[in-house]
């Protein structure tokens, strides 16, 4: 996967329909299903869970994150 | 309703007239119903009650909330 | 009212004349009569007042309020 | 005069030459007479004072404020 | 020097050649002989000293200032 | 290395497929493989690890880190 | 050098090749050989060093620093 990967919104191309890691700032995360992105890293995400210190905290499901609050986003390995 | 999502804009199109939890930076919550939202996220709802630790504290009715303060948009399952 | 809203400064636009109460970051509440925004959402109240716990805490008068700092905005009902 | 805002602006080309009241992020304020502004909002003051708690801090005289420090802008009334 | 102010950076202009305090973000105070300005309001001052509760702390000689940290700028009187 | 260096993102440009650490806003650090940026400074890193205090803290992979969060990108040597 | 200093951005073209000290946003300072920058100030210098209450911390060696988190940039006398 990494071989292809070009410019950075590649990963994010490659990872729709993937379960994904989101570390936003303020130290919130929520993995769930990423479903869409755009330019401003705006993402939506089917079946999310907010975790905290590594436990799943609380299901959020369907959802909009704005692409300002998020630090980095990761394909779950 | 997750598999016709595109682009992010269209989960907020598809939510117009339900209601929705907006998770505001700094930990405020406000839900609402949907009215109307443009693309720099902002947004208005109607019937807007902000939550504090799960439990509604603030009724605040009709409401325009600027998109540089939402951290994620969620439509009630 | 809410029913004609279709975009989100259409509400801005039908709270012109009337008392809205305005959350800025930080805590900060004012209440006044909207007289004017921009696309900014730069605001003009007159009879504004400064709000603490729910109560009045200083009279501002008229007062231009740069719209990066506010949070939301909501007539008064 | 609040009769003649139509846009936010307005408030500020009727305060030219006239005593105002800046808040700045972060509780500072400042008292001067306006002298000149901008689009964004920078702003020149002349016979500035800081005020601290509603007591007279420290006298600037003339000075150039960046708009993006301020919260509000207010004539004194 | 007041009078013939019609735009915020006329003050800056007037200023070049001449002793400024800058106020920066988080207390910080630098004075120093204004060389050079621009629209984002980038500073570059010659015998720049760093001041701390009205005390000179530091000397910094010649430096250029990134304009998003200024909140205030005014010619020494 | 240094040498060919132009303008910044000849650095960046350089160090693909090289280990870099990235010194995050709030003290966060990652290591890993730099696959791609853009000039944003969105970056792709392969085979990243979270460092807390020059030790290794969690194992994070593939990963897309906005450039916002970015104080400063270099080579390992 | 003063003497020929019109545009900020002039100080960084003559120091090229110099050493500089950056201070950066929350504290930390670097110091080292300035390669490249840009408009944005985003800047790559060569044999770096974090430095922290007036000594040297940590070696970076080369490294991309982010216009956005830097406050000042000083060559060394």
């Amino acid at each position: 996967m990494a071989n292809t990967i070009e410019r950075p919104l590649d990963l994010l191309n490659q990872s729709r329909g993937k379960e994904v890691l989101l570390q936003l700032k303020g130290e919130k995360q929520i993995v769930g299903t990423l479903l869409a992105f755009d330019i401003h890293i705006n993402i939506v995400l089917s079946n999310a869970r907010e975790i905290e210190n590594g436990e799943p905290k609380r299901n959020i499901g369907l959802v909009f994150i704005r692409g300002d609050t998020i630090v980095y986003i990761s394909p779950a390995s």
